[in-house]
Protein backbone atom coordinates (compact mmCIF):
# COMPACT_ATOMS: atom_id res chain seq x y z
CA UNK A 1 0.00 0.00 0.00
CA UNK A 2 1.32 3.77 -0.97
CA UNK A 3 2.14 5.65 1.91
CA UNK A 4 0.63 8.41 2.51
CA UNK A 5 0.75 11.51 4.97
CA UNK A 6 -0.44 14.96 5.33
CA UNK A 7 1.53 18.21 6.45
CA UNK A 8 -0.05 21.40 7.48
CA UNK A 9 2.78 24.40 7.41
CA UNK A 10 1.49 27.74 8.66
CA UNK A 11 2.68 30.84 7.74
CA UNK A 12 2.84 34.13 9.14
CA UNK A 13 1.22 35.81 6.01
CA UNK A 14 -2.26 36.38 6.22
CA UNK A 15 -2.83 39.31 3.98
CA UNK A 16 -0.90 39.53 1.34
CA UNK A 17 -2.56 37.06 -0.99
CA UNK A 18 0.13 37.23 -3.69
CA UNK A 19 2.99 35.91 -1.16
CA UNK A 20 1.00 33.38 0.30
CA UNK A 21 0.20 32.09 -3.45
CA UNK A 22 3.54 32.20 -4.08
CA UNK A 23 4.63 30.05 -0.81
CA UNK A 24 1.98 27.40 -2.15
CA UNK A 25 3.20 27.42 -6.31
CA UNK A 26 6.50 26.43 -4.51
CA UNK A 27 4.98 23.32 -2.86
CA UNK A 28 2.69 22.86 -5.96
CA UNK A 29 6.13 22.34 -8.20
CA UNK A 30 6.87 19.79 -6.37
CA UNK A 31 5.69 16.38 -8.62
CA UNK A 32 3.75 13.84 -6.40
CA UNK A 33 2.52 16.16 -3.60
CA UNK A 34 -0.54 17.79 -3.80
CA UNK A 35 -1.85 20.57 -2.21
CA UNK A 36 -5.44 20.57 -1.04
CA UNK A 37 -5.74 23.33 0.40
CA UNK A 38 -4.82 27.00 1.12
CA UNK A 39 -6.52 28.88 3.57
CA UNK A 40 -5.75 32.50 5.60
CA UNK A 41 -6.85 35.04 7.88
CA UNK A 42 -6.42 38.32 7.68
CA UNK A 43 -6.77 39.42 11.09
CA UNK A 44 -4.64 36.38 12.42
CA UNK A 45 -1.90 37.47 9.62
CA UNK A 46 -1.58 33.60 8.97
CA UNK A 47 -2.09 31.01 6.18
CA UNK A 48 -2.23 27.51 6.06
CA UNK A 49 -1.38 24.85 3.14
CA UNK A 50 -2.21 21.07 3.44
CA UNK A 51 -0.32 18.95 1.35
CA UNK A 52 -0.95 15.12 1.19
CA UNK A 53 1.01 12.50 -0.54
CA UNK A 54 3.72 10.22 0.06
CA UNK A 55 6.30 11.18 2.72
CA UNK A 56 9.47 12.62 0.01
CA UNK A 57 7.28 14.25 -2.16
CA UNK A 58 5.65 15.76 0.94
CA UNK A 59 8.79 16.66 2.36
CA UNK A 60 10.48 18.20 -0.27
CA UNK A 61 7.10 20.16 -1.39
CA UNK A 62 7.19 22.16 2.60
CA UNK A 63 10.92 22.67 2.51
CA UNK A 64 10.20 24.56 -1.07
CA UNK A 65 7.49 26.23 0.95
CA UNK A 66 9.55 27.27 3.82
CA UNK A 67 12.78 28.31 1.51
CA UNK A 68 9.93 30.62 -0.36
CA UNK A 69 8.57 31.74 2.81
CA UNK A 70 12.27 32.43 4.22
CA UNK A 71 12.78 34.69 1.42
CA UNK A 72 8.81 37.16 1.15
CA UNK A 73 7.93 37.05 4.91
CA UNK A 74 10.34 39.86 7.34
CA UNK A 75 9.10 39.20 10.91
CA UNK A 76 10.48 42.54 12.35
CA UNK A 77 7.26 43.96 10.01
CA UNK A 78 4.36 41.28 10.94
CA UNK A 79 2.05 41.74 13.33
CA UNK A 80 -1.37 39.49 13.99
CA UNK A 81 -3.68 38.23 16.97
CA UNK A 82 -2.43 34.61 16.33
CA UNK A 83 0.48 33.61 18.78
CA UNK A 84 4.08 32.87 16.11
CA UNK A 85 7.59 33.29 16.56
CA UNK A 86 8.53 32.93 12.85
CA UNK A 87 7.66 33.34 9.07
CA UNK A 88 7.20 29.41 8.69
CA UNK A 89 5.73 29.28 12.23
CA UNK A 90 5.00 25.34 12.96
CA UNK A 91 5.05 22.65 10.64
CA UNK A 92 3.06 18.99 11.79
CA UNK A 93 3.88 16.31 9.70
CA UNK A 94 0.52 13.36 10.07
CA UNK A 95 0.50 9.92 9.28
CA UNK A 96 -3.06 9.38 6.66
CA UNK A 97 -2.70 5.88 5.64
CA UNK A 98 0.29 2.62 5.65
CA UNK A 99 2.81 4.96 7.47
CA UNK A 100 3.43 5.14 10.77
CA UNK A 101 3.73 7.87 13.49
CA UNK A 102 6.83 6.90 14.11
CA UNK A 103 8.24 7.91 10.51
CA UNK A 104 6.42 11.14 10.46
CA UNK A 105 8.92 11.74 13.71
CA UNK A 106 11.75 10.63 11.29
CA UNK A 107 11.06 12.95 8.79
CA UNK A 108 10.26 16.10 11.38
CA UNK A 109 13.96 15.87 12.17
CA UNK A 110 15.19 14.89 8.60
CA UNK A 111 13.05 18.68 7.91
CA UNK A 112 14.55 20.27 11.47
CA UNK A 113 18.58 19.56 10.08
CA UNK A 114 17.93 20.48 6.47
CA UNK A 115 15.69 23.79 7.70
CA UNK A 116 18.91 24.24 10.63
CA UNK A 117 21.68 23.93 8.22
CA UNK A 118 20.24 25.56 4.99
CA UNK A 119 18.45 28.23 5.86
CA UNK A 120 20.05 29.11 9.15
CA UNK A 121 16.83 29.21 10.81
CA UNK A 122 16.58 27.77 14.85
CA UNK A 123 14.22 24.58 14.85
CA UNK A 124 11.93 23.89 17.88
CA UNK A 125 10.57 19.65 17.67
CA UNK A 126 7.28 19.57 19.47
CA UNK A 127 4.32 16.94 19.87
CA UNK A 128 5.66 13.66 19.07
CA UNK A 129 8.80 14.56 18.05
CA UNK A 130 9.27 16.77 21.05
CA UNK A 131 12.96 15.84 22.88
CA UNK A 132 12.25 17.81 26.20
CA UNK A 133 9.05 17.51 27.71
CA UNK A 134 7.95 21.16 28.10
CA UNK A 135 8.23 21.65 24.32
CA UNK A 136 5.52 19.03 23.47
CA UNK A 137 2.81 21.65 23.79
CA UNK A 138 2.88 23.97 21.01
CA UNK A 139 1.82 26.88 23.48
CA UNK A 140 5.02 26.57 25.55
CA UNK A 141 7.19 26.76 22.56
CA UNK A 142 5.97 29.78 21.13
CA UNK A 143 6.09 31.47 24.98
CA UNK A 144 6.84 35.08 24.24
CA UNK A 145 6.51 34.85 21.06
CA UNK A 146 8.95 36.39 17.89
CA UNK A 147 9.48 39.46 20.08
CA UNK A 148 10.16 37.37 23.81
CA UNK A 149 12.24 34.90 21.81
CA UNK A 150 14.48 37.40 20.06
CA UNK A 151 16.30 38.07 23.01
CA UNK A 152 15.41 34.89 25.11
CA UNK A 153 16.84 32.25 22.41
CA UNK A 154 20.43 34.01 23.18
CA UNK A 155 20.51 33.99 26.50
CA UNK A 156 18.38 31.06 28.34
CA UNK A 157 19.82 27.97 27.79
CA UNK A 158 15.85 26.35 28.15
CA UNK A 159 14.87 28.03 24.92
CA UNK A 160 17.94 26.85 23.23
CA UNK A 161 17.05 24.94 19.84
CA UNK A 162 16.46 21.63 18.94
CA UNK A 163 18.65 21.97 15.68
CA UNK A 164 20.55 25.51 14.63
CA UNK A 165 21.91 28.41 15.95
CA UNK A 166 20.67 29.77 19.25
CA UNK A 167 19.69 33.25 17.35
CA UNK A 168 16.69 34.02 15.57
CA UNK A 169 17.23 34.00 11.60
CA UNK A 170 17.41 38.00 11.33
CA UNK A 171 13.39 37.99 9.41
CA UNK A 172 11.85 34.21 9.31
CA UNK A 173 12.69 33.94 13.35
CA UNK A 174 11.96 30.45 14.68
CA UNK A 175 10.13 26.96 13.54
CA UNK A 176 8.44 24.69 15.43
CA UNK A 177 8.63 21.39 13.54
CA UNK A 178 7.13 18.03 15.00
CA UNK A 179 4.87 14.62 13.88
CA UNK A 180 1.17 14.51 15.71
CA UNK A 181 -1.75 11.64 14.83
CA UNK A 182 -4.44 12.33 12.57
CA UNK A 183 -7.34 14.36 14.66
CA UNK A 184 -11.02 13.45 13.54
CA UNK A 185 -13.14 16.12 14.75
CA UNK A 186 -16.77 14.55 15.28
CA UNK A 187 -20.01 15.83 16.57
CA UNK A 188 -23.01 14.25 18.44
CA UNK A 189 -26.34 16.07 18.65
CA UNK A 190 -28.81 14.48 21.68
CA UNK A 191 -32.65 14.46 21.02
CA UNK A 192 -32.61 17.40 24.06
CA UNK A 193 -32.08 20.40 24.46
CA UNK A 194 -30.79 19.85 28.31
CA UNK A 195 -27.64 20.76 28.00
CA UNK A 196 -26.51 19.21 31.25
CA UNK A 197 -26.91 15.71 29.72
CA UNK A 198 -24.12 16.79 26.91
CA UNK A 199 -22.09 18.16 29.39
CA UNK A 200 -22.47 14.80 31.71
CA UNK A 201 -21.85 12.49 29.00
CA UNK A 202 -19.32 14.47 27.47
CA UNK A 203 -17.13 14.57 31.32
CA UNK A 204 -17.59 10.82 31.05
CA UNK A 205 -16.17 9.67 28.05
CA UNK A 206 -13.69 12.18 27.88
CA UNK A 207 -10.07 10.67 28.50
CA UNK A 208 -9.20 12.89 31.11
CA UNK A 209 -11.68 11.65 33.50
CA UNK A 210 -10.89 7.87 32.58
CA UNK A 211 -13.14 7.64 29.65
CA UNK A 212 -12.10 7.18 26.23
CA UNK A 213 -8.65 7.03 24.86
CA UNK A 214 -7.58 10.10 22.69
CA UNK A 215 -10.98 11.47 23.18
CA UNK A 216 -11.65 15.40 24.02
CA UNK A 217 -15.38 15.98 24.64
CA UNK A 218 -17.32 19.16 25.50
CA UNK A 219 -20.57 19.66 26.25
CA UNK A 220 -22.53 22.91 24.27
CA UNK A 221 -25.71 23.61 22.87
CA UNK A 222 -26.54 23.90 19.11
CA UNK A 223 -29.32 25.00 17.30
CA UNK A 224 -31.50 24.41 20.44
CA UNK A 225 -29.93 20.60 21.02
CA UNK A 226 -27.31 19.23 23.24
CA UNK A 227 -23.85 18.78 21.23
CA UNK A 228 -21.33 16.51 22.54
CA UNK A 229 -18.41 17.88 20.84
CA UNK A 230 -15.40 15.95 20.20
CA UNK A 231 -11.92 15.54 19.30
CA UNK A 232 -10.24 12.48 18.73
CA UNK A 233 -6.93 12.77 18.67
CA UNK A 234 -6.32 8.85 18.51
CA UNK A 235 -8.48 7.22 15.93
CA UNK A 236 -6.66 4.10 15.99
CA UNK A 237 -7.59 3.60 19.39
CA UNK A 238 -10.85 4.84 19.63
CA UNK A 239 -12.77 5.85 16.42
CA UNK A 240 -15.90 7.57 15.92
CA UNK A 241 -17.85 4.70 16.21
CA UNK A 242 -16.62 3.55 19.03
CA UNK A 243 -17.11 7.50 20.55
CA UNK A 244 -21.33 7.15 18.69
CA UNK A 245 -21.80 3.83 20.23
CA UNK A 246 -20.44 5.01 23.98
CA UNK A 247 -22.52 8.52 23.85
CA UNK A 248 -25.57 6.30 22.69
CA UNK A 249 -25.32 4.03 25.75
CA UNK A 250 -24.78 7.00 28.36
CA UNK A 251 -27.65 8.86 26.79
CA UNK A 252 -30.14 5.86 27.61
CA UNK A 253 -29.19 6.40 30.79
CA UNK A 254 -30.84 10.13 30.51
CA UNK A 255 -33.83 8.33 28.17
CA UNK A 256 -32.44 10.39 25.62
CA UNK A 257 -31.97 9.73 22.07
CA UNK A 258 -29.25 10.20 19.62
CA UNK A 259 -30.86 12.64 16.97
CA UNK A 260 -27.69 13.47 14.10
CA UNK A 261 -23.69 13.11 14.35
CA UNK A 262 -21.25 15.31 11.89
CA UNK A 263 -17.72 14.17 10.91
CA UNK A 264 -16.20 17.78 10.55
CA UNK A 265 -14.03 18.74 8.10
CA UNK A 266 -11.61 15.89 6.59
CA UNK A 267 -11.04 12.07 7.45
CA UNK A 268 -8.34 9.64 6.17
CA UNK A 269 -9.90 6.58 4.26
CA UNK A 270 -8.54 4.59 7.36
CA UNK A 271 -10.92 5.79 9.76
CA UNK A 272 -14.09 4.78 7.62
CA UNK A 273 -13.11 1.80 6.67
CA UNK A 274 -12.44 0.96 10.30
CA UNK A 275 -15.83 2.23 11.36
CA UNK A 276 -17.01 -0.14 8.82
CA UNK A 277 -14.99 -3.20 9.83
CA UNK A 278 -16.08 -2.43 13.44
CA UNK A 279 -19.34 -2.24 13.31
CA UNK A 280 -20.15 -5.04 10.92
CA UNK A 281 -18.20 -7.57 11.72
CA UNK A 282 -16.21 -7.60 8.83
CA UNK A 283 -12.40 -7.68 10.18
CA UNK A 284 -10.88 -8.91 6.85
CA UNK A 285 -12.29 -5.06 4.85
CA UNK A 286 -9.09 -3.20 3.97
CA UNK A 287 -8.99 0.00 2.36
CA UNK A 288 -7.67 -1.82 -0.62
CA UNK A 289 -11.09 -2.99 -1.77
CA UNK A 290 -11.96 0.81 -1.84
CA UNK A 291 -12.10 1.00 -6.24
CA UNK A 292 -10.93 4.86 -5.37
CA UNK A 293 -8.08 4.22 -3.01
CA UNK A 294 -6.47 2.20 -6.31
CA UNK A 295 -6.99 4.98 -8.89
CA UNK A 296 -3.71 6.57 -7.90
CA UNK A 297 -1.50 3.87 -7.11
CA UNK B 1 -17.40 16.44 -7.75
CA UNK B 2 -15.51 14.24 -10.68
CA UNK B 3 -17.09 11.83 -12.82
CA UNK B 4 -15.84 8.24 -12.12
CA UNK B 5 -17.19 5.40 -14.10
CA UNK B 6 -15.45 1.69 -14.25
CA UNK B 7 -16.23 -0.51 -17.87
CA UNK B 8 -15.22 -3.99 -17.47
CA UNK B 9 -14.69 -5.55 -21.43
CA UNK B 10 -14.61 -9.32 -21.86
CA UNK B 11 -12.23 -10.78 -24.19
CA UNK B 12 -12.18 -14.26 -25.98
CA UNK B 13 -8.59 -15.03 -25.27
CA UNK B 14 -7.73 -16.61 -22.17
CA UNK B 15 -4.59 -18.28 -23.26
CA UNK B 16 -2.15 -16.35 -25.24
CA UNK B 17 -0.82 -14.08 -22.60
CA UNK B 18 1.18 -11.71 -25.51
CA UNK B 19 -2.27 -11.11 -26.62
CA UNK B 20 -4.18 -9.95 -23.83
CA UNK B 21 -1.19 -7.76 -22.75
CA UNK B 22 -1.81 -6.10 -26.23
CA UNK B 23 -4.93 -5.45 -25.39
CA UNK B 24 -4.19 -4.35 -21.97
CA UNK B 25 -1.62 -1.80 -23.09
CA UNK B 26 -3.76 -0.42 -25.98
CA UNK B 27 -6.06 0.65 -22.80
CA UNK B 28 -3.10 1.55 -20.72
CA UNK B 29 -2.01 4.37 -23.49
CA UNK B 30 -4.75 6.38 -22.81
CA UNK B 31 -3.84 9.24 -19.94
CA UNK B 32 -6.81 9.55 -17.51
CA UNK B 33 -8.14 5.89 -18.04
CA UNK B 34 -6.61 3.17 -15.24
CA UNK B 35 -5.97 -0.29 -15.90
CA UNK B 36 -7.00 -1.46 -12.84
CA UNK B 37 -7.01 -5.17 -13.44
CA UNK B 38 -6.44 -7.49 -15.73
CA UNK B 39 -7.88 -11.29 -15.53
CA UNK B 40 -7.24 -14.50 -17.58
CA UNK B 41 -8.54 -18.24 -17.28
CA UNK B 42 -7.30 -20.69 -19.14
CA UNK B 43 -10.19 -23.24 -19.46
CA UNK B 44 -12.74 -20.44 -20.56
CA UNK B 45 -10.10 -19.13 -22.59
CA UNK B 46 -11.19 -15.69 -21.80
CA UNK B 47 -10.26 -12.12 -19.77
CA UNK B 48 -11.32 -9.19 -18.77
CA UNK B 49 -9.77 -6.19 -18.23
CA UNK B 50 -11.11 -3.53 -15.64
CA UNK B 51 -10.41 0.13 -16.70
CA UNK B 52 -11.73 3.54 -14.49
CA UNK B 53 -11.60 6.99 -15.32
CA UNK B 54 -13.70 9.67 -16.03
CA UNK B 55 -16.68 9.04 -18.63
CA UNK B 56 -14.59 10.04 -21.99
CA UNK B 57 -10.82 8.19 -21.13
CA UNK B 58 -12.73 5.33 -20.57
CA UNK B 59 -14.63 5.39 -23.53
CA UNK B 60 -11.53 6.00 -25.34
CA UNK B 61 -9.54 3.05 -23.60
CA UNK B 62 -12.39 0.57 -24.13
CA UNK B 63 -12.75 1.32 -27.54
CA UNK B 64 -8.43 0.85 -28.48
CA UNK B 65 -8.77 -2.21 -26.35
CA UNK B 66 -11.54 -3.36 -28.90
CA UNK B 67 -10.27 -2.44 -31.81
CA UNK B 68 -7.08 -4.46 -30.87
CA UNK B 69 -8.65 -7.28 -29.95
CA UNK B 70 -10.41 -7.25 -32.98
CA UNK B 71 -7.29 -6.88 -34.92
CA UNK B 72 -5.78 -9.94 -32.57
CA UNK B 73 -8.62 -12.85 -31.98
CA UNK B 74 -10.33 -15.13 -34.54
CA UNK B 75 -13.24 -16.33 -33.73
CA UNK B 76 -13.40 -18.91 -35.79
CA UNK B 77 -10.45 -20.49 -33.91
CA UNK B 78 -11.95 -20.16 -30.63
CA UNK B 79 -13.06 -22.75 -28.52
CA UNK B 80 -13.71 -22.29 -24.58
CA UNK B 81 -16.39 -23.25 -21.77
CA UNK B 82 -17.70 -20.27 -21.58
CA UNK B 83 -20.70 -18.68 -23.91
CA UNK B 84 -19.37 -15.97 -26.02
CA UNK B 85 -20.53 -14.40 -29.32
CA UNK B 86 -17.70 -12.12 -30.07
CA UNK B 87 -13.62 -11.40 -30.01
CA UNK B 88 -14.92 -8.74 -27.52
CA UNK B 89 -17.42 -10.19 -25.65
CA UNK B 90 -19.37 -7.54 -23.79
CA UNK B 91 -18.53 -4.71 -22.07
CA UNK B 92 -20.63 -3.43 -19.20
CA UNK B 93 -20.53 0.46 -18.21
CA UNK B 94 -21.08 1.02 -14.51
CA UNK B 95 -21.51 4.25 -12.81
CA UNK B 96 -19.09 4.63 -9.74
CA UNK B 97 -19.08 8.05 -8.43
CA UNK B 98 -21.14 11.52 -9.72
CA UNK B 99 -22.35 9.48 -12.60
CA UNK B 100 -25.96 8.00 -13.37
CA UNK B 101 -26.53 5.24 -15.17
CA UNK B 102 -28.02 7.23 -18.04
CA UNK B 103 -24.76 8.67 -18.83
CA UNK B 104 -23.42 5.06 -19.00
CA UNK B 105 -26.98 3.82 -20.92
CA UNK B 106 -25.42 7.42 -23.03
CA UNK B 107 -21.58 5.94 -23.31
CA UNK B 108 -22.79 2.65 -24.37
CA UNK B 109 -24.73 3.83 -27.33
CA UNK B 110 -22.07 6.15 -28.24
CA UNK B 111 -19.53 3.18 -28.19
CA UNK B 112 -22.02 1.01 -29.72
CA UNK B 113 -22.44 3.43 -33.16
CA UNK B 114 -18.25 3.85 -33.09
CA UNK B 115 -17.61 0.17 -33.02
CA UNK B 116 -20.35 -0.45 -35.93
CA UNK B 117 -19.42 1.98 -38.49
CA UNK B 118 -15.41 1.89 -37.74
CA UNK B 119 -15.23 -1.96 -36.78
CA UNK B 120 -17.92 -2.95 -39.01
CA UNK B 121 -19.39 -5.24 -35.93
CA UNK B 122 -22.88 -5.98 -35.19
CA UNK B 123 -23.30 -4.31 -31.54
CA UNK B 124 -26.21 -5.63 -29.09
CA UNK B 125 -27.33 -3.68 -26.40
CA UNK B 126 -28.09 -5.21 -23.03
CA UNK B 127 -28.99 -4.31 -19.24
CA UNK B 128 -30.30 -0.86 -18.83
CA UNK B 129 -29.09 0.07 -22.62
CA UNK B 130 -31.41 -2.81 -23.69
CA UNK B 131 -33.56 -1.33 -26.45
CA UNK B 132 -35.65 -4.54 -26.72
CA UNK B 133 -37.45 -7.01 -23.88
CA UNK B 134 -35.77 -10.00 -24.57
CA UNK B 135 -32.09 -8.44 -24.95
CA UNK B 136 -31.77 -7.41 -20.90
CA UNK B 137 -30.30 -10.68 -20.13
CA UNK B 138 -27.10 -11.24 -21.57
CA UNK B 139 -27.61 -14.93 -22.00
CA UNK B 140 -30.82 -14.26 -24.10
CA UNK B 141 -28.40 -11.87 -26.66
CA UNK B 142 -25.59 -14.66 -26.35
CA UNK B 143 -28.05 -17.87 -27.03
CA UNK B 144 -26.87 -19.71 -29.79
CA UNK B 145 -23.00 -18.66 -28.93
CA UNK B 146 -20.97 -17.66 -32.20
CA UNK B 147 -21.65 -20.76 -34.18
CA UNK B 148 -25.51 -20.16 -34.02
CA UNK B 149 -25.66 -16.55 -34.60
CA UNK B 150 -23.22 -16.93 -37.45
CA UNK B 151 -26.15 -17.80 -39.27
CA UNK B 152 -29.17 -16.83 -37.56
CA UNK B 153 -27.95 -12.76 -37.49
CA UNK B 154 -28.33 -12.95 -41.73
CA UNK B 155 -31.91 -14.82 -41.32
CA UNK B 156 -33.63 -14.01 -38.45
CA UNK B 157 -35.25 -10.61 -37.79
CA UNK B 158 -35.30 -11.48 -33.99
CA UNK B 159 -31.41 -11.24 -33.63
CA UNK B 160 -30.96 -8.17 -36.34
CA UNK B 161 -28.06 -6.37 -34.21
CA UNK B 162 -29.20 -2.94 -33.24
CA UNK B 163 -26.20 -0.98 -34.46
CA UNK B 164 -24.03 -2.14 -37.43
CA UNK B 165 -24.19 -4.94 -40.42
CA UNK B 166 -26.41 -7.85 -39.97
CA UNK B 167 -23.79 -10.47 -40.51
CA UNK B 168 -20.89 -11.07 -38.33
CA UNK B 169 -17.63 -9.61 -38.41
CA UNK B 170 -15.53 -12.60 -40.62
CA UNK B 171 -12.81 -12.92 -37.27
CA UNK B 172 -14.48 -10.73 -34.39
CA UNK B 173 -18.06 -12.18 -34.48
CA UNK B 174 -20.50 -9.84 -32.75
CA UNK B 175 -20.37 -7.46 -29.43
CA UNK B 176 -22.99 -6.84 -26.43
CA UNK B 177 -22.90 -3.33 -24.85
CA UNK B 178 -24.20 -2.23 -22.14
CA UNK B 179 -24.51 -0.15 -18.97
CA UNK B 180 -25.42 -1.66 -15.79
CA UNK B 181 -25.04 -0.55 -11.73
CA UNK B 182 -22.83 -1.49 -9.29
CA UNK B 183 -22.96 -4.77 -8.22
CA UNK B 184 -21.57 -4.98 -4.32
CA UNK B 185 -21.14 -8.61 -3.10
CA UNK B 186 -21.83 -9.05 0.50
CA UNK B 187 -22.12 -11.92 3.06
CA UNK B 188 -22.97 -12.42 6.26
CA UNK B 189 -21.93 -15.32 8.15
CA UNK B 190 -24.29 -16.26 11.25
CA UNK B 191 -23.32 -17.70 14.39
CA UNK B 192 -25.39 -21.13 13.75
CA UNK B 193 -24.41 -24.29 12.23
CA UNK B 194 -27.45 -24.55 10.50
CA UNK B 195 -27.86 -24.14 7.21
CA UNK B 196 -32.05 -24.12 7.36
CA UNK B 197 -31.72 -20.68 8.99
CA UNK B 198 -29.85 -19.31 6.59
CA UNK B 199 -32.14 -20.58 3.60
CA UNK B 200 -35.00 -18.81 5.53
CA UNK B 201 -33.28 -15.31 6.41
CA UNK B 202 -32.52 -15.40 2.60
CA UNK B 203 -35.38 -16.26 1.41
CA UNK B 204 -37.19 -13.53 3.56
CA UNK B 205 -35.15 -10.71 2.04
CA UNK B 206 -34.48 -11.25 -1.34
CA UNK B 207 -36.31 -8.77 -3.57
CA UNK B 208 -37.98 -11.78 -5.86
CA UNK B 209 -40.04 -13.07 -2.43
CA UNK B 210 -41.12 -9.27 -1.41
CA UNK B 211 -38.05 -8.42 0.39
CA UNK B 212 -35.65 -5.51 -0.03
CA UNK B 213 -34.89 -4.07 -3.63
CA UNK B 214 -32.06 -4.89 -5.38
CA UNK B 215 -31.11 -7.95 -2.92
CA UNK B 216 -30.54 -11.46 -4.57
CA UNK B 217 -29.48 -14.16 -1.81
CA UNK B 218 -28.78 -17.52 -0.95
CA UNK B 219 -28.14 -19.52 2.51
CA UNK B 220 -25.16 -21.50 1.45
CA UNK B 221 -22.93 -23.73 4.48
CA UNK B 222 -19.56 -21.60 4.83
CA UNK B 223 -16.47 -23.40 7.02
CA UNK B 224 -19.53 -25.07 8.97
CA UNK B 225 -21.26 -21.72 9.71
CA UNK B 226 -24.77 -20.62 7.92
CA UNK B 227 -23.79 -18.04 5.43
CA UNK B 228 -25.97 -15.64 3.54
CA UNK B 229 -24.75 -14.63 0.27
CA UNK B 230 -25.58 -11.80 -1.39
CA UNK B 231 -25.39 -9.33 -4.68
CA UNK B 232 -26.71 -5.83 -3.90
CA UNK B 233 -27.54 -5.26 -7.16
CA UNK B 234 -28.86 -1.57 -6.37
CA UNK B 235 -26.38 -0.41 -3.35
CA UNK B 236 -28.08 3.62 -3.44
CA UNK B 237 -31.13 1.32 -2.55
CA UNK B 238 -30.42 -1.40 -0.81
CA UNK B 239 -26.55 -0.70 0.71
CA UNK B 240 -24.54 -3.33 2.82
CA UNK B 241 -25.98 -1.53 6.03
CA UNK B 242 -29.47 -2.23 5.50
CA UNK B 243 -28.75 -5.80 4.51
CA UNK B 244 -26.93 -6.36 7.59
CA UNK B 245 -29.56 -5.02 9.98
CA UNK B 246 -32.38 -7.14 8.04
CA UNK B 247 -30.77 -9.93 8.62
CA UNK B 248 -29.72 -9.30 12.30
CA UNK B 249 -33.34 -8.89 13.09
CA UNK B 250 -34.34 -11.63 11.35
CA UNK B 251 -31.63 -13.97 13.26
CA UNK B 252 -33.06 -12.68 16.43
CA UNK B 253 -36.16 -13.98 15.98
CA UNK B 254 -34.35 -17.82 15.27
CA UNK B 255 -32.43 -16.48 18.32
CA UNK B 256 -29.24 -16.22 16.60
CA UNK B 257 -26.70 -13.49 16.17
CA UNK B 258 -24.55 -12.17 13.60
CA UNK B 259 -20.38 -13.80 13.77
CA UNK B 260 -18.97 -11.75 10.88
CA UNK B 261 -19.73 -10.38 7.81
CA UNK B 262 -17.57 -10.00 4.39
CA UNK B 263 -17.99 -7.33 1.84
CA UNK B 264 -16.23 -9.25 -1.64
CA UNK B 265 -13.85 -7.70 -4.11
CA UNK B 266 -14.31 -3.82 -4.50
CA UNK B 267 -16.43 -0.93 -3.68
CA UNK B 268 -17.44 2.59 -4.74
CA UNK B 269 -16.28 4.76 -1.75
CA UNK B 270 -19.83 6.00 -2.03
CA UNK B 271 -20.84 2.80 -0.65
CA UNK B 272 -18.98 3.18 2.62
CA UNK B 273 -19.74 6.76 2.62
CA UNK B 274 -23.73 5.75 2.59
CA UNK B 275 -23.84 3.34 4.85
CA UNK B 276 -21.53 5.45 7.50
CA UNK B 277 -23.60 8.21 6.66
CA UNK B 278 -26.56 6.13 7.51
CA UNK B 279 -25.45 3.83 10.58
CA UNK B 280 -24.33 7.44 12.53
CA UNK B 281 -27.00 9.64 11.30
CA UNK B 282 -24.59 12.15 9.76
CA UNK B 283 -26.68 12.87 7.19
CA UNK B 284 -24.14 15.44 5.43
CA UNK B 285 -21.09 13.29 5.37
CA UNK B 286 -19.90 13.07 1.81
CA UNK B 287 -16.98 11.88 -0.66
CA UNK B 288 -15.32 15.12 -0.65
CA UNK B 289 -14.60 14.74 3.05
CA UNK B 290 -12.65 11.65 2.42
CA UNK B 291 -9.12 12.89 2.14
CA UNK B 292 -8.14 10.08 -0.43
CA UNK B 293 -11.01 11.11 -2.40
CA UNK B 294 -9.66 14.80 -3.00
CA UNK B 295 -5.97 13.16 -4.15
CA UNK B 296 -6.77 12.75 -7.57
CA UNK B 297 -9.33 15.34 -7.82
Amino acid sequence: MQKLIECVPNFSEGRRVAVIQKIASAARRVRGAKVLDVEWDRSHNRSLITIVGAPEPVFKAVYEAIKTATSLIDMNKHKGEHPRIGATDVVPFVPVSGASIKECVVLSNKLGRKVARDLKIPVYLYEASAIKADRVNLADVRKGEYEGLKNEIETNPHRKPDYGPSKLHPTAGAVVIGARKYLVAFNVNLDTHDIAVAKKIASRIREKNGGLVGVKALGFKVGGYAQISMNLVDYQKTNFDTAFRAIEKEAKKFKVGIKSSEIYGMIPLSSLVKAVATTFKAKDFGEEQVLEKRLYE
